[in-house]
C-alpha cells in the first residue's frame, strides 16, 4: 500500500473539537426546548429506498439525490437492451435501488405511515440528523448538512401553529440570537386570489412574490408582464397591509383591503396573535409577503431570519429556519391521517451566523478540567492513581502520559483549554501535595491532595 | 402520484421514541465518561472518497462498502472499452467515486493526517456516529449501526493502555452492565512464536486461536493438522497460564512457561496490572487466548463481553467492545506520527444486551412532564397561556390541542408516559385553580395556579 494524500469529497466537512463544542451547544439548546414542549426523538436511517425518495422533491430534487450502487454484480439486473442504450438515467434505475435521505420530512411521512397503528396521535416528534444533497457546493451550502425538525402530526388544531411560533421564540432566546420569526397563512392567498386569477396565474403569483426578498420592486414589473394588472393590484394591497406597525394593525388592514377573507379565517388569525408575544429581542412578525415557495404547505407558514442589524457588514445568510402546516404529507404513502404542522432549524446556518457575530463567546463552558503534569517518570503511577481517584469523585481529569518538560505539558493544557494544571514533582509525592495552577488566572497554590476537590469546586 | 406501501431497505432501522430514550441514555453515559477522561469530540462526514476507504479493510471489507453513484451523466466517464466489458467491478470504479464510512478508524487516520499541523498531540478524540456495511443482515447485525470510539493518537505511552481499561470499567459501571474486560498484548505472541513458527505459521496460529471462543478444543486439532505439534505445545502452555486465578498469577505463570519473553515487556505488563482494579461487578481479566483477529494491532488488545451469568438462557451476543494499540494507522495517508491506542463501544449490541436483561428499568428518567387537559374549547387560550408561563419557569409542559373527552386526553398522557395531568374545566378557570393528577400514583389535588411549580418539584 503506497501512501496517499488524503482528502475529502467536495461539499462535505470534518468537524474538529472546537467546532464540535459549538455545534453541540446549539443542538443541545434546540433539543432541550423540543423536550420541554413535549416533542419526542425519533431517528430514521440515512439509507432509504429510492422508491421512497423519488418524485417527492420535484424533478430538480430527484437529480440531487445521492444514489447508492447495488452491491455485488449489480449489472446482472441490467437487461442487454437497457445496457446497450448507455443512458445514465435509465441504467441507474436498475443498478441503484437505495439513496441517501434528502430531508427529514419524507422519512417522517414514511415512518408515520408504516407505524400508524402503534403511534398515539397527535404525534409530536423531533429529529436531528444529517441530510444529503448533490447540490453545487458554495459558501453556506453543503452536500452533507444537518436538519433539526419538530412536527406535530395527526392534528388540525391551530394551537400547534402557535406552539411552534413559541418554540422558535424560545430556542433563539436561549441561543441569545435575536431573530425575526415571520409567519403568514397560505389560506390568505387562496381567498384573495380566488375568482381573480386562475390556477396557473395564482401559481405564478406565488412564485414571483416568493422572490420579493431578492428582487424587491422588480416583483411589480414581473407581475404585470407575466400575469396582469390585477395581480399587481393585489400585491400592492398586500404590501400596504404589511406596512402597518403592529401585527394587529396589519391584520385589520388586510381585512379592510380584502373583504373576501372569510370571518372564520380572520378569527383564527386574530386568535393566534392573541396568544403569541415576542421574547427578548425576537420579533414575531405577521408578514403577508411570505409565500414559502412551491412547497406542500396549506396553512400557517414560518420563516426565521436573524435580526438584520446584528449581522456584520457584507454578511448575508438566507433563512435559518422554516416550516408550515400541511394536509397531505402522508397521502403519498397511503395514510390519510397525516395532517400536521412542522418547523425546521438549519443547524449549519445558525452556526455560521453565531460564529460571524461572535455569539459563542457568551457560552464558554464552565471548564474545570484538570491536567496532571508529572516531573519524574517514577512518580507517574502514583499520579495516575490520584488522577483516577479524583475522577471517581466526579472531576474531569487526565494525566499527561509522559514526564516531559513542564512547558511542553502546559502547552498541551493550553491548546485543549484545560483550566487547571496539577503539577507533581519529587517533593509533592513525598509530602502528598500538589502544586495546583489555575491557567486562566495564573494563580497557583500548593495544597494537600485532599484539598483538590474543594479548590476545583471553588475555582 | 399513486400511494405506495412504504418500507425500509434491508438491514436498516427506524428508532421510535421509546427506543431513542434508551439509546440516548447509553450514548450520554458513554459520552460523559469520554469527556471526564479528557477526550474531545470530532465528527467526520458519512461520505468519503472511495480511494480513502478501499484497501483498508481487506478484500472482504472492500466488497462490503456501500458505493455512491456519481451524479449527472455518470456513464460519460466510462470508456467504450470498459463499458463493453459489462463487468460490475470494473465499471463501478469509474461510475462511483464516493462511499459510505465503514468504521470510524480510517476516517480518524485520514483526519489526523490531513490536520496534523493543527492538532496538539497526544490527540484524545472521541467519535460517535453511524457506519455502514453491506453485510448479510441477521439478528444483531445491521447494515447501518453506531460505533462510539475513543482513541489516543500520537503517543506510545502505556498509560494510555491503562486509561482505556479504566474507561471501559467506568462506562459499564455507570451503565450498571457487568462485563468482563479481557485484555492481552500482541507482543506476547511475537515473543513466544519467534524462532518456533515461521511468519505464515504464526499468521495461521493467530487465526486459529481467534476462534477459540467459538470452536473450543477443536483449536488443538486444527493447530496440529494445519501447523504442527509445536504450535499445539505453545497453545497448551498459554492455556495453562491462562487458567490461573488472578491476573498476577497468570502473568507469573506465563513468565515461567515462556522464558523468552523479555524483561521489559514483563515489567510493562506488571506495571499495567498494578494500576488497574475491578469496579463493581466488572472483571478486568488478562487473557492470553485473546488475539483480536488479523487487525492492525501491535500492543495491548481489548475485548469486552457481558458477564455470562447475567445473560438470559439462549441469549448470545459477541463482544460489545474492542480495540487495541496500533503503530502504523496513519502511514497509509503518509503521516508517521499516528501511533496510538483506541477502543470502540458497540452501541447496538450494548442496547440489545441491556434490553434482554431488563437493565433499562433502572433508568426510568425523573419524569415530571405535565399535560394540560382542557374541558371546554373557550378555555383553551387561557390554558395555553398558563402552560406557556410554566414552561418559562423551566417545567416541561404541553397542552392537549383539543377539548376532547378527558379519557381520550389521559390516554395520550399515558401513551407518552407523561406523569402529571393538569385538568381545567369551567370552575377551575373561574377560580384560577387546576385539578393536578399524578398519573403514576393516582393522587389528585385541586390547587391554585401559583401552587403548581411547588407541587411538581415535590412530586
Amino acid at each position: 500500500m503506497t501512501a496517499q494524500k488524503p482528502s475529502l469529497p467536495k461539499g462535505v466537512r470534518d468537524f474538529g473539537p472546537a467546532v464540535m463544542k459549538k455545534r453541540k451547544f446549539i443542538m443541545n439548546t434546540i433539543e432541550q426546548c423540543f423536550v420541554q414542549f413535549g416533542f419526542e426523538a425519533i431517528e430514521t436511517p440515512a439509507v432509504e429506498k429510492l422508491s421512497t425518495l423519488t418524485d417527492k422533491y420535484g424533478e430538480e430534487g430527484d437529480q440531487l439525490l445521492f444514489k447508492i450502487l447495488n452491491n455485488g454484480d449489480f449489472l446482472d439486473a441490467a437487461s442487454q437492451e437497457i445496457y446497450d442504450a448507455k443512458d445514465s438515467k435509465k441504467l441507474s434505475k436498475v443498478i441503484a435501488e437505495k439513496g441517501l435521505r434528502y430531508d427529514l420530512t419524507v422519512p417522517l411521512a414514511r415512518y408515520v405511515s408504516m407505524n400508524r397503528s402503534h403511534i398515539t396521535f397527535p404525534f409530536k416528534r423531533y429529529q436531528m440528523q444529517p441530510v444529503w444533497r448533490a447540490d453545487r457546493p458554495q459558501k453556506g451550502r453543503y452536500r452533507e448538512f444537518w436538519q433539526c425538525d419538530a412536527d406535530i402530526v395527526g392534528s388540525t388544531s391551530t394551537y400547534g401553529d402557535v406552539e411552534l411560533l413559541d418554540l422558535y421564540n424560545d430556542v433563539f432566546l436561549n441561543l441569545k440570537l435575536p431573530v425575526i420569526i415571520r409567519f403568514n397563512n397560505r389560506q390568505i392567498f387562496d381567498c384573495i386570489l380566488q375568482n381573480i386569477l386562475n390556477d396557473e396565474e395564482s401559481f405564478r403569483f406565488m412564485q414571483l412574490i416568493d422572490k420579493y426578498d431578492k428582487i424587491g420592486d422588480k416583483v411589480n414589473e414581473l407581475l404585470r408582464t407575466d400575469i396582469n394588472q390585477k395581480a399587481v393590484d393585489i400585491w400592492m394591497k398586500l404590501l400596504e397591509a404589511n406596512g402597518k406597525e403592529t401585527n394587529a394593525e396589519k391584520l385589520a388592514a388586510l381585512n379592510l383591503l380584502f373583504p373576501t377573507i372569510p370571518l372564520e379565517l380572520m378569527k383564527e388569525l386574530e386568535g393566534n396573535l392573541d396568544l403569541v408575544q415576542d421574547k427578548g429581542e425576537n420579533a414575531i412578525s405577521l408578514d403577508f409577503t411570505l409565500a414559502r415557495g412551491l412547497s406542500y404547505y396549506t396553512g400557517i407558514i414560518y420563516e426565521v431570519v436573524p435580526q438584520p442589524e446584528m449581522l456584520p457588514d457584507g454578511f448575508s445568510v438566507g433563512s435559518i429556519g422554516g416550516g408550515g402546516r400541511y394536509d397531505k404529507l402522508t397521502e403519498m404513502f397511503g395514510f390519510e391521517g397525516g395532517q400536521g404542522v412542522g418547523i425546521s432549524f438549519g443547524l449549519d446556518r445558525i452556526y455560521d451566523v453565531m460564529e460571524a457575530t461572535d455569539l459563542f463567546q457568551n457560552y464558554m463552558e464552565d471548564n474545570r478540567n484538570i491536567l496532571f503534569c508529572v516531573m519524574d517518570t517514577e512518580n507517574m503511577p502514583m499520579a495516575y492513581r490520584l488522577c483516577k481517584s479524583l475522577r471517581d469523585m466526579g472531576l474531569n481529569t487526565e494525566l499527561y502520559p509522559k514526564a516531559l518538560k513542564l512547558r511542553k505539558q502546559l502547552d498541551y493544557a493550553n491548546a485543549k483549554k484545560i483550566r487547571f494544571a496539577a503539577i507533581i514533582g519529587q517533593n509533592e509525592i513525598l509530602n502528598k501535595t500538589v502544586m495546583m495552577k489555575d491557567l486562566e488566572s495564573g494563580e497557583q497554590k500548593q495544597m494537600d491532595w485532599s484539598e483538590i476537590p474543594i479548590f476545583i469546586q471553588a475555582g
